[in-house]
């Protein structure tokens, strides 16, 4: 299924890493890793094992997260906000897991999460120059085209009759200035071992998300299994539970989803302007609808709020880009930094006419952009505004119809090497809210009507004389919530969709065309110059600055260094610790910042003093989250789970003097572990065989 | 009671008119009228006699609309959408004006509208000296108080003893650089006549709203009442109820609200970054949940829909005005346009010497504002997000303050002129949602939390301990919905209000001081400022250009000249008129392109061919909803309703080739009046005495 939360990353597809990094900045290759970097500024010495060690225990989540293994019997750390969405499929009306959490006593209480997939990075191979060389000469789409077909060939010809054990996939760097097959150990049955409540999670909730000081759990576990077993393990990470020390090195691997760092500065203009705005104003109507939604009943309430902690998330982070944006001189700052590489460039004849006036082109392209992005987004880029049903029925129809293609000719999220999860994305059985699956449906096509006016062929090809309530409630209707009723449309192929007399895949069928016309369009007009431009302007960036340069994230697996440090902002000293007894003084007794029961029952047992949470100069980004905090020895000291709000602006640059990832702490987890939660197997299992410094027991 | 929808009001209130206006611009004081302008473009004398006509029914309405005076009984034209309030506060769960219209068959019948007031303009006297006088050498917060106090000198004195039936307002032009006192004839009894259906008159809904082709009837008839009596008004605007003519000239006679034509381009940085992103995205939230909140059930759906078109409208403006400032090239023209006045300024040098460097010293408020702004449109400018009960509580509670300070020493809109109308605002019957209203309350709550954060001092004084979902549910036991509490309280004074056990009076007599404390804040490092440093930029304005301009829109009542013509944009054109036929074209059965049951049944009677909507090029901008479009002659061919998406920039620049009013002709009212409505007693009233040319009977 698309993962439609990240506008983002369509935004910024076209980014590439800075110029030569400055300490603690970058999110680092695994092939890349700035070895000598760290033992200059922290005495630190990264050599291959360290590195084989991390990224042999580092996953990735096909949910968007990050975690690690962290026992040897596949035990795997995450965040609570990265198995959210599993805890609410495996709820009910009358069995919460978001409220009460999830707890198991047993192997056989745990549970698979809908849709989830687990992946740990086995190797990386460059294959820049064949995929280089099937785009040579090709233009606008046909260029997007020839090089997805080549990468899909890879894909899928380095995976064949492994897709059960293995997911191949073309790790697009450098904004194709390198391109790397990533082979990655995949794990399709990945189970939920332990949740604790959503406000013990996310206490202090949309107010406090992105800010610190921050007194969250933000953790949970799950178990990779295989045949139905539990994975060993046994070269996991080595879980330490003492707390971390005001300034000593750490480090994060993990999935940076997308970083925007060097996007030209009218690429930057087109964001604040265009993109943003409307993004905003979207997400925000959806908030208003869903808080209210939420209000029609405690069912309603239920399933409404997971959907919302999903908006509000984005929400902030687009508010936070938008400013670091707006800050006064920054797009100036940016303007001027294209102007210095270009001066680079023309400074050396031969560059020059290698590389030419990429930075013009980019310009030239976001008129164009301005007048197709709406029509992009609302057709193609966020149809359906994240209605499950939606979903499953582009999926379905689009998979029937692409499977008939050979592999080189399909969509590529269709491409062989992609269908392995999307079927299980498919077919896996969730839940599904039919009131609030419609609302969606509705926002979405009233949102096609309003941007796009009453009037434009799109909007009148999506409604016909129907108005978006009457088309969202008989969509509605749809049957695609029954996982058999998926199940035999997916297996059927093209001839079952399309005899189905489902609403919603006729109405897909019978619309799809114009999205696709979207899509291509926009791939002609201004992915393909985009990409062709930025191919050069990252030739360009390797000829000046060579390899010290990190690649824009792309949620693949990166490793990042820092410090555990707070910071100073407009005169005010942030520490970087938080300990238990803040929470206490934090907590008024309401919603979001109410304790769980077991929390209040469990007080006189915790020590005030424990650190919870607390801060380190990492450079991350969404994507990362549920990602091992390392420290110098490549044990897990906690999990990162956020940044700080002065991170958001990290979408553009990295600032070491406010820039921060927060992280929940081995030391307040594991005592709360015992003490609230009653979770001896559980600790047992993390400390056995572990130096056990620091445990406490 | 204060008018929370004119956040572009509060936005641009430091605006002031641009260089020498172009044909067809400009919002020009019936004082400066430009008549050879008019005469070299068109061909038509505007003499003394001509504007004092017009003047003379030229009708404002507190409800923030323009009117006219059409019939010698006290008729008065203007907006169905002007009336929409009245229509909703006249109606309950069984009986609902906005949908079934609101129809009389006799004078008995009319209604007062509770919190309306019409005012007439009698006369225009300059009061600049006395005004500059009093602030001369005064700075900041100070500057504003001393302004304010002559002012409210002023206002007090000249309508001493005849406050019943005057009104008194100086009127602040071009940016502080004039100082005029209107003297307003006052109207403090107007009943609704007839109204059509909201269906009728909003045909299209948003989708359609600032478009054009257009099919709406909006419009509607009040009567100016006094001692129970309809008034006579014999000097009447004739009602003509022939079809427009394409190129023939056009007057249109209203009260524009605000425009910003030449902020700086600083201060339009400030909108694009800081402002409207904040504005936008709340209006958004907040229209998502009135929209979710209509769907729980048809009386919930009565009630929000009106808020919910005041909030969509506002979005739809403030979008179009962003994506105005967004346009490629605007800024830096805007900035261009600056650095040319400057340099005039600076080629004289006893001019330079007077004038300093105004541009420099607003450029330095900005970053100021930028983090003032939030706190200040929170807890002052925005504070309650709309309502009603809010809105009481702080009128109750700062005129029982205010009343027992001396005149010049008051809060400006609890100043002695002011009073009678907030009198009568806060005590007139209007219905009350109680769960709108709370909606509402924990709305404005919530993003104080969000916005300034739960840690700052602003939101703890304001939340304590408490949410926003509990404060909110807490005040919505206020009894202020009834008026004979608001009655009691403001007749009270002080003592009673102190008194008052109501949560709500308690809660705003808690929390003001912080409010006014914001207030102050902002006048002082923000308002002061740059009222001084406009006042400069104004001098310069008047010594270059002298009286070829025109001032910023400030609803006082203007004078704008143009033609019936449409436009051409992107190749395609849009003729000037619509015809009753694409109506029936356009109705697809389905909400907002639904026909009112009448309508259905009177389609055979209406000739297709029919002139129904049209649109000028006069400069409008919001405010003048229901002004009269005025035929050469000065007869009523029209009622301005709306103007094109191309108009929504001219809050910032006018623009004669795609600009435009749109306008529902008297030709198509005239004919639905007979043939919907069977209306023959109000049709006979409005050609009584008229030339009939054209009357259709």
């Amino acid at each position: 299924m698309r993962n439609l939360l990240t506008g983002a990353s369509a935004a910024c597809l076209l980014a590439f890493g800075a110029g030569a990094a400055r300490a603690d900045e970058g999110m680092w290759t695994f092939d890349n890793f700035p070895a000598a970097a760290v033992k200059a500024t922290y005495g630190v010495s990264i050599d291959q094992a360290w590195l084989g060690h991390v990224q042999a225990n580092a996953v990735r989540l096909s949910t968007g997260c990050s975690a690690s293994i962290v026992s040897g019997q596949g035990l795997v750390l995450t965040n609570h906000h990265c198995v959210a969405d599993c805890a609410q499929d495996l709820s009910t009306a009358t069995s919460d897991h978001l409220k009460t959490g999830f707890l198991t006593d047993s192997r056989e209480e745990e549970r698979t999460c809908p849709g989830m997939q687990a992946e740990v990075l086995l190797s990386i191979k460059d294959v820049t120059d064949p995929v280089r060389q099937a785009a040579a000469g090709k233009t606008g789409a046909d260029f997007i085209k020839a090089r997805n077909a080549a990468i899909a060939d890879i894909e899928k010809s380095n995976c064949a009759d492994k897709e059960a054990v293995r997911t191949c996939q073309v790790v697009n760097l450098y904004q194709d200035g390198q391109y790397k097959l990533y082979t990655f150990k995949k794990y399709a049955d990945v189970r939920l071992v332990f949740a604790p409540e959503l406000q013990t999670a996310f206490f202090g909730g949309d107010p406090d998300n992105f800010n610190f000081p921050r007194y969250d759990l933000d953790m949970s576990f799950v178990r990779l299994y295989e045949g139905g077993k539990p994975v060993a393990t046994p070269g996991r990470m080595v879980w330490n539970p003492a707390p971390p020390k005001d300034g000593e090195p750490t480090f994060v691997a993990g999935n940076p989803g997308s970083t925007c760092r060097l996007l030209t500065a009218d690429q930057l203009d087109f964001l604040r302007d265009v993109s943003f705005p409307m993004t905003l104003t979207q997400l925000a109507e959806l908030r208003g609808r869903l808080i209210e939604f939420g209000k029609r009943g405690p069912e309603q309430q239920r399933v409404a709020s997971h959907e919302l902690f999903g908006i509000e998330n984005s929400y902030k982070v687009y508010v936070g880009q938008l400013q670091a944006l707006s800050e006064p001189g920054f797009l100036a700052g940016k303007r001027q930094a294209d102007a210095e590489l270009k001066a680079k460039v023309a400074a050396d004849p031969a560059l020059a006419a290698r590389i030419g006036d990429p930075w013009e082109a980019i310009a030239k392209v976001q008129a164009e952009r301005a007048s197709l992005y709406a029509p992009y987004m609302l057709l193609e880029g966020r149809a359906g505004f994240y209605s499950p049903l939606y979903g499953y029925a582009v999926d379905l129809v689009r998979a029937a119809q692409e499977r008939a293609k050979p592999n080189a000719e399909r969509l590529p999220e269709y491409a062989q090497a992609r269908l392995p999860l999307l079927e299980k994305e498919v077919l896996d059985v969730k839940p599904i809210d039919q009131a609030l699956n419609q609302l969606q449906i509705e926002f979405w096509l009233l949102k096609v009507r309003e941007v796009l006016t009453a009037d434009a062929p799109q909007t009148q090809g999506l409604l016909g004389k129907d108005s978006p309530e009457t088309i969202a409630a008989r969509l509605s209707a749809s049957s695609l919530a029954d996982p058999a009723v998926r199940k035999a449309l997916w297996d059927g192929g093209l001839p079952a969709v399309q005899a189905s007399k489902d609403p919603l895949i006729q109405y897909v069928l019978a619309t799809d065309a114009a999205a696709r016309a979207a899509r291509k369009t926009y791939e002609e007009k201004v992915a393909g110059p985009t990409g062709q431009a930025a191919q050069k302007i990252a030739a360009a960036r390797f000829a000046v600055y060579g390899d010290r340069i990190y690649p824009d994230a792309t949620f693949s697996p990166r490793l990042s260094y820092g410090k555990v440090a707070g910071w100073t902002y407009r005169g005010q000293t942030i520490p970087a610790t938080t300990v238990f007894k803040g929470l206490w003084a934090r907590a008024t007794g309401q919603d979001p910042f109410a304790l769980a029961p077991r929390w209040t029952a469990a007080q006189g047992k915790l020590k005030d003093d424990t650190v919870f949470d607390f801060v380190t100069t990492n450079d991350i980004i969404g994507g990362n989250s549920g990602s091992p905090v390392l420290n110098a020895k490549g044990e897990v000291i906690g999990a990162a789970f956020d940044g700080n709000i002065h991170s958001l602006g990290g979408a553009f640059a990295y600032d070491g003097a406010i820039n921060r990832t927060v992280v929940t702490s081995t030391a307040g987890a594991t005592e709360a572990l015992l003490q609230v939660y009653g979770r001896t197997a559980l600790v047992d299992e993390l400390l056995a065989g572990s130096t056990k410094s620091g445990a406490k027991r």
